[in-house]
C-alpha cells in the first residue's frame, strides 16, 4: 500500500471517530436547550449572531438558508424569548440589525457547559498523564487544521 | 486543585479542541454540496432520512423544527432535485412517507469523502506511528463516549 493511500485510510478512520464523538457532544449540548424553551434553529441563529455581529434579518436568512418570512417568524419568537432585539442602524434608519441579548450569550454558555460536563464525566477515571497526551495530540491536529 | 476540578479543566480544553476541529471538517464537507446544487437544510434532511427511514413530512418537520409548510417546500425542492420521492404507505394509503433516492445517498457519501480528503491533506506529513497513536486515543474516547 502506498503511503498516500495508507494516509487516506488513517484519515478516513480518524474522520469517522471525530465525527461520531462530536455527534454525542453535540447532542449533550443541545439537550440543555430544553430548559430555556429554545429550539435548535433558534440556537443556530444565536451562534450565527455571536460569530457575525450586526446581521440583518436578510443576512440571517441567507446564512440559515431559510425563506425571509420563516426567518422573520424565527426572529419574532427569539425576540419574545428575550434572546435578541431589533436595533435600527444609526446611519441608515431603514436598516434593522439584530442584537443578541445577555440571555442569548448565557444560553450559548450553558450549552458549552453541558458539553464540557458531559465530557468530564466520560473522562473521570482517565489518568491525567493520559489526558495530557490526548490534549497534546488534539492540539497538534487543531494547529494543523485551522 | 482537586482531581475533579482538574478533570473538568482537561475536559474543557479537549471539548474546545474537538469542537473547533469538527467545525473545520464540517465546513469541508458542506463545501462539497455546491456541486450538487443542494443547500444545507436539504443536506440536514438527507442525514435525517438516512438515519430514520420511513419518515413522513410531519416527522421531518418535527425533527428539523421547521413549520409543516416550510418542510413541504423543502421536500418539493428535494423531489425536483431527485434526492427523495414521496411513497404512499402500503397499509394506509393516507400516509405518505419519504424515501431517499440513490442520488441522496451519493451526496452524503461525497460530503464524507470531502471531509476525509481534507483531513488526509492535513495529515499528509504526519508519520504513521503518530497516526496510529492518534487513532488509538480517539478509539478509546469514542468507546467511552458512545
Amino acid at each position: 500500500m502506498s503511503s498516500n493511500s495508507s494516509h487516506q485510510n488513517w484519515a478516513n478512520e480518524i474522520e469517522y471517530l471525530l465525527r461520531d464523538i462530536n455527534k454525542v457532544l453535540r447532542r449533550a449540548g443541545r439537550s440543555s436547550l430544553g430548559a430555556f424553551s429554545i429550539t435548535p434553529p433558534q440556537f443556530d441563529a444565536l451562534l450565527l449572531l455571536r460569530d457575525h455581529i450586526e446581521l440583518t434579518i436578510g443576512d440571517l436568512s441567507t446564512k440559515m438558508y431559510l425563506a425571509y418570512s420563516t426567518t422573520t417568524d424565527l426572529v419574532d419568537r427569539m425576540e419574545r424569548n428575550q434572546l435578541v432585539m431589533r436595533v435600527r442602524d444609526l446611519n441608515d434608519r431603514r436598516i434593522v440589525r439584530l442584537h443578541m441579548l445577555e440571555r442569548g450569550h448565557h444560553i450559548i454558555q450553558e450549552a458549552t457547559y453541558a458539553r464540557q460536563t458531559y465530557l468530564a464525566t466520560v473522562l473521570q477515571d482517565v489518568d491525567e498523564d493520559m489526558l495530557q497526551q490526548w490534549k497534546e495530540m488534539l492540539t497538534v491536529l487543531h494547529t494543523r487544521i485551522v
